[in-house]
């Protein structure tokens, strides 16, 4: 498809760039033009035949979110187990279900997610579940861009999975793409992350883990090894190719210094820390050393949504009353960890901004909304009074998956709500 | 006009109740039957005719949110001036923006906090703005539910137009009522704050305010009285009729059970709290003293949205964060503060839960959306993943206002947006 997409105004991201009025090309499912429309230089001679050429009436086109942290198929478990203590949640009420879970039915509950995503204009995530390929399945027939990470630990998954799904979803499709990763220092054995960090230097790879997340967890790897996840990992020489770290809640010097080092991407969840009462990332911390975050909703059986709006409010929100400063984290601060840093952290080197040969992963937001007026400013409407019901249109790879409400997707939503619940109920009467 | 709404699934807010699936008839505007359709007992004889039947596939039907803190007029300055500590942005941004608003402003701009109140199915809110008439004709002109409260201090309104306020507007419309209040103890004369309890007790009358928002709040009414905020106007007598606080972060536990004493509502707006760093308030410390909590979003200058989707999970949320502990602040509770402790603080005593008699009132909530998806807890749903996105109908006093995206208010929004845009061009062009 070839796709005009004029009269808007736009916010490429990229850095320092004020948001103009003008127009974006899409040629398949790259960007071909970015620009007030006259300026068209560096263009292809022949004159293109648009598919489609839309009128943004005034709207916003930006780069698509990246959730850079989620569990897609854990769809099943949302509202399933709220307002309990952590370990009575994990243990009682999560792994349970999760033991009963088939791969088809992660493929279904994976399929449910993107529909959410789509819905609050996330166009890349960075999954870790427990089947690989039937994630991808589920990503590849909906259209989505997806960056699976390994998930291996003491119970699932294996060092040799990881292996080969490096090597196999790597050369899959050009949506989707896997990363190096363990489900978390406390649940690996030494041997088992040593097998990983021999993965990280054989393919000079980042190796992304959750980290740091609660302080039982680094209480417990310090009684272990003596010293932080952080520090520890590192001394495996985990880290020695990049990558990061998701939630990095409890953080000490020394592990954000260990970050800056390596160029550790911090994915922070607030959503999922507050529900989960795990604490504060001390963003303004990363920010001053020099550490990228990006943003990640995790699951939904924890947040227990899948929405980048309620994500940056809380990134932000959250930062000003950790530091007792209203002026912490500003608002374009916190749309470059959705968009820009979101990609460098999933190694979508093409998904950052829109300029001419990048990604054709974008959204419209739907400015003539009362949440977004007066239009005082732009940014600061998106991370302040943005909501889900902003976002009017979701491209990913130059494809329309989500417009004015309505889903694109190869599959119809009510087939995918009517199929996630038999799940639910089958599993419901075998527990 | 009279409604029937059939093939819902209703959460009536009454306590204990389940939700059950039904039908809610509506006669002008007030709710004439909720139940399951047979059981019609109670009924006038009389067959009615409707002049709209509205099949609502199995979403559902619950009571409207009551928005009890917010100050409508200020959308002029939602991202005017964020990311900035509290004394700059109050003092070198807001005031001198409100210094050079008019009636007539404020008119346009209370118009356009509806048309958002109503996205977020918010069918009430509790206002406290300059210019109270201009205020009243904006609700009453577009359909809106309104209660108005003092907002008298030492350099606006007095306690003469507090008076006349108080008898004026609760004569004048269905869906307008005034209660007394004024702005807070920190910008009120001894005097004056004598003067209001004095009202109180001419009255019989419940009274609200800004209270112990911020430290420095607190610290200053000591330093002046002696005593905390709380304590303090307790001691004038203030409370002998009931009323409330606004905010209510920084509380000691001699506030708390003078609350509890004096039955006063706290009125909690996170959002608010959160992004000018002003603190977490003690809410379970509340629900153990019980002291009744109501929900307000507060201005959109300083929150900057008016959705209570965002400051429902944020009470729940900042509770488990406060509290080290993912099991405060059940969901349950957090939508009865969100609609029956809000009719409460408001005086709206038919505004609390749907059932025969009470008001037409109410909002419909798409669960046909991802994010609702399974269907295994609505009301955790509602609370930990629900979005402006799933509010399909808004009714207020039997009138349709919102229905999937489309306002049904007298004015268009655009026009509103028009007028609310030159009005900022006006005042950026002025400062």
């Amino acid at each position: 498809m070839n796709i005009r997409l004029y009269n808007a105004r736009i916010l490429t991201m990229e850095e320092g760039r004020e948001i103009f009025e003008g127009e974006i090309w899409v040629q398949k499912d790259k960007i071909l033009y970015v620009g007030n429309g006259k300026n068209r230089e560096g263009l292809p001679d022949k004159h293109l035949i648009w598919d489609r050429e839309i009128d943004c009436k005034g709207n916003l086109l930006m780069p698509g979110f990246k959730d850079a942290h989620t569990h897609s198929g854990m769809t099943l478990l949302r509202s399933y187990a709220d307002d309990l203590p952590l370990n009575e949640w994990l243990n009682n009420k999560i792994f349970p279900v999760e033991a009963k879970m088939t791969a088809e039915d992660i493929y279904v509950l994976s399929k449910l997610a993107v529909l959410e995503y789509l819905t609050s204009g996330i166009t890349a995530v960075f999954d870790m579940y427990l089947t690989p390929e039937t994630i991808a399945d589920a990503f590849d027939d909906m259209g989505m861009r997806c960056v699976q990470v390994g998930a291996v630990n003491n119970f699932s998954q294996s060092l040799e999975l990881v292996e080969e799904m490096y090597q196999k979803l790597n050369k899959r499709s050009p949506l989707q793409s896997y990363i190096l990763g363990f489900h978390a220092e406390y649940t690996c054995s030494r041997g088992l992350l040593e097998g990983l960090a021999g993965l990280a230097h054989k393919y000079k790879a980042p190796v992304f883990t959750h980290l740091s997340e609660t302080e039982g967890e680094v209480a417990g790897c310090k009684a272990r090894y003596g010293m932080t996840p952080v520090a520890f990992l590192n001394s495996l020489g985990m880290f020695d190719y990049g990558g990061g770290g998701y939630h990095c809640v409890h953080m000490t010097e020394e592990d954000i210094s260990i970050m800056k080092e390596k160029r550790l991407y911090a994915v922070t969840n607030p959503g999922s820390n507050t529900k989960l009462a795990s604490g504060i990332a001390p963003v303004t911390d990363f920010q001053k050393a020099g550490v990228l975050v990006a943003i990640g909703t995790d699951g939904p059986a924890s947040n227990n949504c899948l929405d980048m709006f309620r994500e940056m409010f809380l990134v932000t929100g959250l930062a000003k009353l950790r530091e007792k400063d209203a002026g912490a984290v500003d608002a374009m601060e916190v749309l470059k960890m959705a968009t820009v840093n979101g990609s460098g952290a999933m190694g979508l080197k093409d998904g950052d901004v829109l300029m001419a040969g990048k990604l054709a992963d974008m959204i419209m937001i739907d400015l003539q909304q009362p949440n977004m007026q007066p239009l005082n400013n732009i940014p600061k409407n998106l991370v302040y009074s943005g909501s889900k019901q902003n976002v009017i249109m979701t491209m990913v790879g130059g494809n329309i998956l989500y417009e004015k409400g309505e889903f694109y997707t190869k599959d119809r939503p009510e087939d995918i709500y009517e199929k996630a619940g038999n799940i639910m109920d089958r599993i419901r009467r075998s527990l």
